[in-house]
Order: structure tokens, then C-alpha cells, then sequence
């Protein structure tokens, strides 16, 4: 077991590496050549522009004013001065609310940490287990460390009520907390969506899984089916083209319009000489010919076909996606119909909210029900072998960054690790590496899978990873450094021991795994979050990107990566730290004070970086809440069990009754809470909508809805084919009135039916029109 | 291990015993003064009236005829032969698929052991290993049943694969049969919902947690509430009375009245002398007084008190729930108020489908949401307490009814117990009675329970009730004769096991305990299946009171009890048949034919029973068949477990991961019905709630809905005591304008709004016509 000395002297590294990190960040990011990495929100925000405008040609790189890099740590209260509502107006919820998880760590470890130094210290301190053992055993160290956590307490000592006492205080402080948070987070959410300014997304339902019809298109179907079962309602609606060609076709064009501006602007520059090019493989090879009358030529070739591809994808039936968004005359409209089950059938006409226009995943809307089914359960499969199996290579690597273990397998070693500090440096520092370069590619992999499942909102689609990532750290870092570890040790034990002892296991190993979790919170936490600030990968590729493909100004607008929250990768992350804050409160309350400071020092970064760089690539508003709900829900009942499984070993059996109260409360609380706040998540209320709409109406009664939804949920791809032909001779009338409708101001004010809601469809209509009261 | 005697002892027992009971029922049922006890459904149809009208007397007591008597068994073609359309008809959905249940098991279980007998049995009963066993240890004893079971595989073995493969088809052949059998029930069901005639609970939702309000009476936040958020779409509403007390004192009138007939009836038919009574507890002490004009006046003051109750119930706003039943003008209305969300807060304003007024349980429709939760939390923990503490006895009890235990237990009968008939009657009876003793009782405390955690109809009740029976079953019948008998015998080796010996456990016992359960199988199902139709409690009970207690032919009409089919006690026992059918399938395929026959039987006597005896309280429309599916699935998953566990004890160890596969597909089968059927079973689509509104709109377009649904959801003691009223001098115009609208038909067909609907919110009303379309 490392001794309190590792411990300080991976502290000392980790410390080192974070203020290093730290002070380059401070340098960097007064530089104006840095400026679109550690600013770039406020570029797209269009405040900030490049700072190549005034001043010298060195200062244009080099901030040389002295006095700027004396106030080096101002970036903290900047980062801190902006109020939360401030925040949100510029950020979004989503990362306010995000910042909200690191806060909420605060506010549940912050009491529980005086509480456990106050109280259970003293208690652990006060006895002399360890050392009466140590007496006994020559071979057995202890540190410190363990001196104030519970193995310090004799077996059957009567000071355990003292830990029973503490495990009801933080518990139920910790649902205070969550219940509180819960409720402000639901409060927040439901403002920030009542304050909202009108959005398509408010009106819109998007329909899955439309049946094939032998008479009727889906585009007629869908009409036909929303026009007879919401008669008063239902407004307007559109169709999902398979548009993953296009896509292609436009992205390509794209490219060649960059190189296009390039040799445009070279030509401008020293118009002696018309650049030229080769029409090989990125220009290596081939013949070489015109560079702007090339890429004009191609570029147009590229456009004809677009407009050819459009054109098959609006006349081929078979391009049409059995997929719908539909768009409804009021947010009540909207509201019932995605609340609502549409067939007898529940595996037809799904509906569904739709998701932001911007956080639509286009190309999953066309996967059929069983097809999704059979996804699920193929990703289920492969994440439980990846989750299970995985464990393996860390279980071996984690059994070499042992000493002995290293000693063992490379013997020839031993003289050089058997140097203090070398040895120190293993221990403290190399487990936490190793698991580290694992858990780095790891997210990519799962939101790949993920997006194979067929969620439709890039929200979703990161919020179901994100728990999967938790599960994998879970079984991984979690139980995997315990067990694991631990069966290296004592494997032959292990084996052999009945159910009741599962829980006494790791109960067992958790004090001995203190240092090993120190370490890793130092190592991910600490240096992991100051790494954050310095953003090195922007750093390094900007300014690669800067120098070799940067051509024109778009060019550097887009080499800017300002990046996100990345909610999959952090969010799970930060639970592993509640889980080993809530499971170390009773154990080896010494961990507490490195948590604290992860979620200090995190609170901080995240604040800067979202007001500064973070560009999030839709809104979700905090719709992820309940899932941090109850990940801290799982990370409190685990604590209970371990502590049940600790004491039971302890043979303090008497208290084991009290124990078993502690899960079953903490679960009714979350059903109760799911219970009370969940809804406000996932529904929307009508009470809500209705609010809306009448305002909405009174303030704007002659707002035409269809004009400012039409163009709503056009696949992206379209709107950029339709840039391009506006302004080209291929402009043919009624393909803009079909597939992409004109935004010219007459059509928007005048609000007659258009050629498919008025003709095809009014005698039904009429009908119902009828009947109804 | 009882040996095959013991097993034909028993069988021959039960055999007769059924046989005895099929014989007594043959006789009785042809009495005619029986006729009310097996044939009360065609009185309560009022198809059959009392025999007293013709014949000699005797005649009206005993069934002379003895032709009749030689077709005995004539109950059973006739049973069969209606045909299921009709039956729905008759007796109700949830009738009609009640009887699928046993279907169900035949369907599953026929091809099932005859596979099983034509592949496994040869291939178990090829070996010897018994045989080398018994050799090796001469106390071992085996018997036939174990030669053709799973244990006579010598370890190792490669035949294994044969069980495997079987395990397959089973498994794949029950998922196919489930799979058939839910669309058939989902198609039966909606089917039924379709074609029903128009019904209250159609247009109905109940709105429960209606939040207090200073300003506005319940009644009147209620009907603002709706109108401004389902302002197209609400027709009217009611609200709920605390009507407890009141229903108290019409049950003692009614009471009162009964005697009074009683009087009248003695005095008509001997008008020589008043009778008199005494007015202490139960007439048996106090004054003695005329009878006729005591209860005369004694009615009299009951129903002034009545009155008064009710005149509290109006005047006092504490009285009224918040709760109320608020009726749309359409289907569709109906189906998009209960399936949203209203408001903001999830805990308040919840709205769900009404069930039908037979269905309401309408003492529990005012607790409110945190109450509810705190319910559900403390019956969770007694429940918990009951099926784990609850299996100590049972476990005690069959200890000692082992042979063994018992001449431990009590050594001075051990002379009896060795003579072989006893022994034989002991072994192979007495295990199944004290099971069966404990579980009588069962249901009733459970069905307490449901009630007390507030659930509002009762088919909900009786569904929940029907799960928690379940799980107890598995728990102590299953799991507790296997374990606590198995544990009683290696107790020791039981306390030391590691995790992976716990499907062992249970695999080694479960084929040791094949004789057990083929005793339950016979008591609990044969002889309990016959006893079923012979109805001697409901028999006896009957005859008592027509000597004892009725006094009136009302009191001979109530004395009548014709039951019902009590799913919560019943259809739990049907699924342990389905647990224990597919657990022994692949272990031990004697079990199989025992089973058969009482699915056999079961669906014989039950069709009998559902068709002559049994009068449904509520008509759910089968909404208890995903409770039914997912619990055969659960069976299914539990015997993939138990044969993983006992493959494993039998060293197949390569087998193994193909076990591994089965319950992972049948999970994944689970939620692949679940999403394709269940909502046609929790929701009701809107499509085809647009279709009955608009057909009966073409059919009835002047139909008055709001006097149609006036008095539907009005609790049934008003309408007794308005029914007094009615005919007594107390008639305030006033109070049946509030409280139970006048049912005169002037006003029935003058749509003219009631005071409430009409005056106090049309100002409101008249704001939102305004702004919609």
C-alpha cells in the first residue's frame, strides 16, 4: 500500500502539472495569435473579430504589454463575474445547467466533508487496530492514511454507530440536496421553455414509421391521416428525403469552391501569372491545367448534378423516408399529438416532439420499428462484451503497475524501480495513466454504437451514451480497480466465497483502494481539468491548420474548433467522482478534500471555457437532468451496500438491520422524485401550451405560422442546393414550390391553402368540419 | 424420495377425489333447489326464474326425473359448445380471455411433452447411472420418475446436447405462442372496444389531485380549468363526495327495511297478531315493541338523517374530493386529456382514463400524491416482510411432513406412520394441504393491502393484488419448497456457497423435488379445479341462509353469491403451472402430463363456471393480458436459469455459453411485444376514437351527450338515497339540480347548459372562441 509520502509526492507532480498548465494558459491566451482558440464563442457570437486590424505587425502576434501578464489569474473572476441568467442567455441552459453538476458536488461534499473531519477522524484516529496488528504481522504497512480511515476501528468496536450515524447524515443531506437541485433544475427548464421565443420545435411533431399506402404517397398520407384525426389542428407538414447523396455531392462542392477562392485570390495577388493546378489526387499528379477555369468547370458539373440528384430524389417515391415532420396551428396541437398514440397499431405513426431543427441526426429517421429493435439488441450485446471484457488488458496492466507485480514480470528492472523515487512515481502515478489512455477513445466508440441504435437528436444520442460510458466506468474503474486488483491478491479466497460475502469483498478492498482513487482524482481531475483550459489539441491543430490549408478567411473561420460540453464524455466522468466521494464519505473520508477540489477546480475551468470557447450544437434545455439525478441516485445506494458489506466484516452485525433501510429509502426517494420533477422533462404540459398560444395571439393575431414554418425542417443539404440554383439558370418554378417553397414575402403574407393542403384533401376536411360542434 | 407407489397412491387419491367431486356436482346441479347456486348467472340475466312456478312439490326440491341422471356428464360437451363470440357476448372480454389462459398452457405444453417424451425420455432412461449410483451407496434410493429425468445423465455426458437443443425448441415454441396469442388479444380487445356500445368511461377522464384553491370551490376550479385548457373539447364534469358516512347509514336502512318486509310478510300471512320485537342488539334483549311500526319509524328517521348527511355532504366544501370525473363532448377529447400532461407541476391536475362506474373503487380516490408515495413505500416493506418471513413456517411444516422429520418430531407415532398405506397418504399428500391451508387465506390479505395503497378501480386492484399473489407463489411455493427443503437436508454446504452455486442449488434440487410438485399439481389443480365447480362453500352458505335468514325473495335473490372468477387469487395459480410446466420440461418431462391435465380440466370447469355461475363486477377488456404474458415470461426466464445452473453441476461446462444466449433472447422478446402490443392495452389510440365519434355523429346527430353522461359518475349511495327521495316529502328542487340532476325527460332533451356550465364561466368560454380559429 502506498505510504502518505507517494501520496504527497504524486500530489506534488499532479499539482505541478496542473499550475503548469495553468500559467501556459495564461500566457497563451493573452497572445492575439491565440485569440480564435481561447475566445472563438465570442467570434461566433460575431462580438470579437480577428485582431489583425490595428496596432503593429508584431502585435498582431505577440502581446507585448507587460502589464497585461502581472493580472495573469484574472481570467477566475472573469469567469465567475457573470451571473447565472447572464449565462444562460448566452450559453444556453444546457451549460448552465451542465456547470450546475459541478456546484452540486460542492454543496453535497462541502458539509459532508467538515462533518466527516469533525467527526469521523477523530473516532478512526483515536485507536490503535493497525498498529496492535502491525505488532503481529511483521510484514504488514500501514499509513497515515489508514490510521484515520475505518480499518483503524477494532472488529466489533461499539464506535461503529458513530459511521451508521454519519452514513443517515450524508445520506439523506445528499437527497436533500438532489431533491432541491431537482427542483430548481425543473424550475429553470420550465422558464427558460416559457420564455423562449417561438420555435418550429414548439409546433412540431416529428412522425415515424408511416406505413407504406399502395394508393397514396406518404407526403398525401401523412396529410390525409393528420387532416382526419386532428381536423382542427394539424397546419402543415413535410416529408424526409434520403439525402445522404446529396449530402456527398454538396460536401464535394464545397471543397472545390475553397480552392477555388484560393487560386482566385493567389491570381489577385500576383495577377502576372494564372495559377495552375493538377487534376490527380489532391493535386499530385495528372495534367496540369487552369486552376480557376478548372475548378469553375468542375464546380458547375458538381451543381448540375446536385440539381439532377434533387430532382430523383423528388420524383423516385422510393427517396422518401417513411418519416414525417409535422406542423401543427398551436402548441396545444403540437402537445397532444406527440403525447398522444395516433394507430391502433403502436408500431405505426409514432410520434414524438421533434427535436431542434439544428439538433435533428438526419440520417437515422428512416430505420423501421423492428429493424430498431433488432439494433438495440445487436449494440447490447457487443456493449456488454466490451463493458465485460474489456476489463481484462486494465486488470493486467493495473497488476504490473504494482511493484511487486512489475518486479515479477521484468526482474532485470528491479535495481532501477527499487530507487525511492522511481518507485514513488510508479505507484502514485502510473495506474491512473494507464487507465486514462484507455478511457480516451472510448466515448468515440460508444457514440458510434449509440448512433447505430437509431436515436433521431444528437441530444439523445449523447445523453444515451453518456450512460453507457457511466456503466462502462462503472464495471471498469470502479469494481474493475477494486476487484480486480484485489482478486491479484487474494484470487484464491475469491473463488470459493458464498453471496452473502460478494458485498464483504468490496467492502474489504475500498479502504485499501484509497491511495489507487487519490491518485486517480489527481491524475484525471486535477491535471486532466487544468489540461482542459490549455485546450492543447485546438491549440496545436489551429495553428497547423493556420499554416498549411488556411487560405482564405472562411478557411481560418472554420479552422477554428471551438468544440462543446461534450456532455457524453464529461457527464460520466464527474459521476464517477460523486460515486467515489459518496462511497470514501464513510470509509477514508481523506479523499474527500481531492474531490472538492476536482470539482473546485472543474466549476472554474467549465465556467471559462463556456463563456469563452464552448459553441454547443443545440439546446436541449437540460433535458439530461434526470439522468444526473440518478447516476448520484446508483452512486449513493452503492455507497450503502459497501459500507453494509464493510461493517458486516467488522462484526458489527447489530447494525447491519439499520443498514438495509438506507438502499430501500434512497430508492423510494428517487421514485419520488422521478415521480414529482421527471414529467417536467419529458412532457409538455398543456396548461403550459395553452398559456402560450393565447398569448401568442393576442400579441401577434395576424401571424401566418405556415410562412415561418415552411422551411423549418428542410434537410440542410436543400437549402444549400437552393442557394445555388437561386442564383443560377437551373431555377425551375415548381420544384421550389414542392420541395423547398419560396420565401419570397408575397407567399409569406398571403395565407391561401397551398396546392396540397387546400385541393387535393378540403371535402374531408369539410366533413369534419361538420361534425364538430 | 417417494417412489412411484407413493405417486400412484397419491394420484389415486386425487383422481377420486375429483372424480368424487365431478359425480357430487352432477347429482346437485340437477336439483332443482340448487338451480340458484350453479346456475345464478342466467337468474341475474333474467333468462331463468325460480322453479317454484310448476311441478308437485317435490318437484321443486329433487330432480325425479331419472333420465336426466344417466347424461351426467352432459355439463361438459355443453360447456364447450358455445362457441368464443358468443361467450364475449355473455360473459364479458375479460371472461373470454381468462379462459385463453388455460388455452394458453395447452397450447404450449402439448407439443411441448410430446416432444419431450419422444426425444428426452428415451434419451434419459439409456443410461444407468442410477443404477452405478445406488450401487456405490446403499442408501440412495431411486426410482422410476428419476430414471427417465435429467439426473440419470452420467456427468459429463455429450447427450447433454440433446437437453440443449430441446431447451431451444421449447423456448422458441413458447416466444411463438405468446407472440400469436398477444396479437389475438390485442385484435380481441380492440375489436371489443370498437364495436361497444357507447359507454360513459368513453368520454370520460378522471382528474385526480386537483390543487386547493382560496378563491374557487373545487367544483368551479375544476370546470375553469378545463375550459380554458380543452376549451373545444369539455362538456361537463363531477365532483367526488367523501360519501362514507352516508353509504354507512343507507346499508342500515336497508337493513332496517329488509325486516320490515320481513314483518309484513308474517303479519300478511297471520293477521291475528302484530308481531312484535325487541329493540337491543339483534332483537335478542330490550323493550318489546310492535315490529312494523318500530321499523317504520326507525326508516323513517334514517332517512331524514340521510337527507341531513347529504344536505352536510353539498354544504360543507370539505366533503368534496379533489377529485372529479370531467366528460368531453367527443372520444377524441377524452383520449388527448388522459394521455397528456396539464400542468406544469406532474403531481397535481393527473388525468387518466375513468374506469367504468361498476369499477370505481371510490374509497380510495382521494389521496393525494405524497401520500400515495409514503402507501406504496410502507405495503412495499410489508409485502417484503410477508413473502420472506412467511416461508419459515412453511418451511417448518414440511421439514416434519418428511417421513423422517415427523418421527423425530412426535417419535411415539412412529409405529403408525411406518404402515406403508399412512406413509404413502403422508408422503404424498400432506406437503400439498399445508401449502395449500397457508394459501387460502393469502389473497384476501393481499387484496387489503392493494387497497390500502390507493388504487382507484377495481381491475387495477385486482391486477396488482394478482402480482404481488405471484411473486409470493415464486417465492414460497417455488423457491421455498426447493430451497428451504433442500436447505433443511445439506444446510451445511448451503451457508459456505460461492455466487455462481446459487443456480447450482437450485438446479441439483429441482429434479429431486419433481414428486413434490406432481402432488401440488394434483391437489392444488386437480382436486382443486373439481372442488371449483362443485362450489360447496357458496352450496352450503346458500342453504343456510334460505333456512335461516331469508325472510323476503330479495333476500333469497342476495342470498344467491355467484362469484366471480377472483383473477388475484386465480390467475397467479395458473402462472405457477406455467413456471413449474417449463422449468420440468427439459429436467423432468413426467411433470408434463400432469400438468396438461390440469390445464385440461381447468379451461373444462372454468368454461362451465364463466358460462352458469360466474357474474363479472367490471369489464377491464382483458387488460390484465400483459401481466399474464410477461409473467410466462418470467417463467421462461427462470427455467433457462435453472437448467444453466444444473448443466453446470453436470460438468457440460461447453454447453454453457449457448444457455447463456436464451434468456437474452427472451428478454429481448419481452420488450419486443411490450413496444409492438402493450400499448393497445394501457392507451387508447386517437384515430380510432376519431372514428366511433364521427359514425355515431352520423348516425346520432342530435344526441344528448351531456344528459346522457349527467348522472354516470354520481357515487351509488345518492342515488339510493335520491331514489327515497323521490317518492318521500323531503323533495328540495334544488338539491337534485346539484347534487344528482333530475333524470325528467324534459329536461333530458333540452340541451339548454346547466346553471354551473352555463352562467358563471361563459364570459371566460366566450375570450378563448375568440381566439381560436
Amino acid at each position: 500500500m502506498a505510504t502518505l509520502g507517494d501520496i504527497g509526492l504524486a500530489a506534488a507532480i499532479n499539482i505541478l502539472t496542473a499550475f503548469a498548465f495553468l500559467l501556459a494558459f495564461a500566457v497563451l491566451r493573452l497572445q492575439p495569435y491565440n485569440d480564435r482558440v481561447y475566445f472563438p464563442k465570442w467570434y461566433i457570437k460575431g462580438v470579437r473579430s480577428s485582431p489583425t486590424n490595428s496596432g503593429s505587425f508584431v502585435n498582431k502576434f505577440v502581446n507585448l504589454d507587460f502589464r497585461s501578464y502581472i493580472t495573469f489569474l484574472q481570467w477566475i473572476p472573469a469567469a465567475l463575474k457573470m451571473p447565472e441568467p447572464e449565462l444562460i442567455e448566452h450559453a444556453g441552459l444546457d451549460s448552465a445547467v451542465y456547470l450546475r453538476i459541478y456546484l452540486l458536488g460542492l454543496k453535497i461534499f462541502a458539509p459532508i466533508c467538515i462533518l466527516a473531519f469533525a467527526v469521523l477522524v477523530p473516532v478512526n484516529w483515536t485507536n490503535n487496530t493497525l498498529e496492535i496488528e502491525a505488532s503481529k504481522e511483521s510484514d504488514l504497512e500501514f499509513s497515515t492514511i489508514d490510521k484515520i480511515s475505518i480499518s483503524n476501528i477494532p472488529t466489533g468496536s461499539n464506535k461503529f454507530w458513530t459511521h451508521l450515524v454519519m452514513a443517515y447524515t450524508f445520506t439523506f443531506w445528499t437527497c436533500y440536496v438532489l431533491f432541491k437541485e431537482y427542483a430548481i433544475i425543473a424550475k429553470l427548464r420550465l422558464h427558460f421553455l416559457a420564455s423562449q421565443q417561438r420555435r418550429p420545435d414548439q409546433f412540431t411533431v416529428l412522425v415515424r414509421n408511416v406505413p407504406a399506402d399502395p394508393d397514396e404517397s406518404t407526403y398525401e398520407l401523412v396529410e390525409h391521416f393528420f387532416l382526419v384525426n386532428h381536423p382542427e389542428h394539424f397546419l402543415t407538414h413535410q416529408v424526409v428525403y434520403d439525402a445522404n447523396k446529396l449530402s456527398k455531392l454538396v460536401g464535394k462542392k464545397k471543397a472545390m469552391k475553397n480552392w477555388l477562392d484560393y487560386y482566385k485570390l493567389k491570381y489577385e495577388r500576383n495577377s502576372s501569372k494564372r495559377p495552375t493546378c493538377k487534376t490527380g489526387f489532391f493535386g499530385l499528379y495528372g495534367k496540369k491545367v487552369d486552376a480557376i477555369e478548372y475548378y469553375t468547370s468542375e464546380i458547375d458539373k458538381l451543381s448540375k448534378e446536385e440539381v439532377k440528384e434533387r430532382d430523383r430524389l423528388k420524383k423516385d417515391p422510393k427517396s422518401v423516408m417513411p418519416t414525417a415532420f409535422v406542423s401543427f396551428k398551436s402548441r396545444w396541437g403540437a402537445a397532444v399529438c406527440a403525447q398522444t398514440q395516433q394507430s391502433r397499431n403502436p408500431t405505426i405513426w409514432l410520434t414524438e416532439w421533434s427535436p431542434e431543427p439544428r439538433d435533428v441526426y438526419w440520417r437515422n429517421l428512416a430505420i423501421p420499428f423492428v429493424n430498431l429493435k433488432i439494433r438495440r439488441l445487436v449494440i447490447g450485446v457487443i456493449f456488454f462484451f466490451l463493458t465485460f471484457f474489456f476489463i481484462i488488458p486494465i486488470a493486467i496492466v493495473q497488476s504490473l503497475a504494482n511493484i511487486e507485480g512489475i518486479e515479477e514480470a521484468v526482474p532485470f528492472l528491479k535495481p532501477l524501480i527499487e530507487v525511492p523515487f522511481i518507485k514513488s512515481f510508479i505507484q502514485g502515478f502510473l495506474p491512473g495513466i494507464v487507465l486514462k489512455v484507455f478511457l480516451i477513445f472510448l466515448p468515440m466508440i460508444l457514440m458510434i454504437m449509440v448512433k447505430f441504435e437509431g436515436f433521431i437528436s444528437i441530444s439523445s444520442l449523447e445523453r444515451r451514451a453518456a450512460t453507457k460510458y457511466y456503466i462502462f466506468l462503472f464495471v471498469n474503474v470502479f469494481l474493475g480497480s477494486i476487484i480486480a486488483g484485489t482478486a491479484f491478491q487474494q484470487i484464491e479466497t475469491f473463488i470459493h466465497q458464498s453471496v452473502s460475502e460478494f458485498p464483504k469483498t468490496i467492502g474489504i478492498a475500498i479502504p485499501q483502494k484509497a491511495t489507487f482513487f487519490i491518485t486517480y482524482v489527481m491524475v484525471d481531475g486535477w491535471a486532466g481539468v487544468a489540461g482542459e483550459i490549455l485546450r492543447l489539441k485546438p491549440l496545436i491543430v489551429y495553428h497547423l491548420k493556420n499554416i498549411f490549408l488556411v487560405k482564405t478567411e472562411k478557411d481560418r473561420e472554420e479552422a477554428m474548433d471551438p468544440g462543446s460540453i461534450e456532455f457524453n464524455a464529461n457527464e460520466p466522468k464527474i459521476q464517477l467522482y460523486f460515486l467515489l466521494g459518496l462511497v470514501y464519505a464513510v470509509v477514508a473520508p481523506f479523499l474527500l478534500p481531492y474531490i472538492m477540489v476536482f470539482f473546485g477546480l472543474a466549476y472554474l475551468v467549465f465556467r471559462h471555457q463556456i463563456i469563452n470557447v464552448y459553441n454547443q450544437q443545440y439546446e436541449s434545455a437540460a433535458a439530461f437532468w434526470p439522468n444526473v439525478h440518478g447516476r448520484v441516485i446508483v452512486a449513493m445506494v452503492v455507497s450503502q451496500i459497501v459500507l453494509l458489506g464493510l461493517l458486516s466484516t467488522k462484526e458489527a452485525a447489530n447494525s447491519t438491520p439499520f443498514l438495509i433501510a438506507l438502499p430501500v429509502l434512497t430508492i423510494w426517494f428517487h421514485s419520488f422524485c422521478k415521480n414529482r420533477y421527471e414529467s417536467a422533462f419529458r412532457k409538455f404540459p398543456l396548461q403550459e401550451a395553452k398559456m402560450k398560444d393565447t398569448l401568442e395571439r393576442t400579441r401577434e393575431p395576424n401571424l401566418d405560422l405556415k410562412g415561418y414554418l415552411l422551411n423549418a425542417y428542410v434537410h440542410p443539404v436543400f437549402k444549400e442546393v437552393e442557394d445555388y440554383e437561386a442564383a443560377s439558370v437551373f431555377n425551375e418554378e415548381d420544384y421550389e414550390n414542392v420541395l423547398v417553397p419560396t420565401k419570397r414575402t408575397s407567399r409569406k403574407t398571403t395565407p391561401a391553402p397551398s396546392k396540397y393542403t387546400g385541393s387535393s384533401s378540403s371535402s374531408l376536411l369539410d366533413v369534419h368540419e361538420e361534425y364538430h360542434f
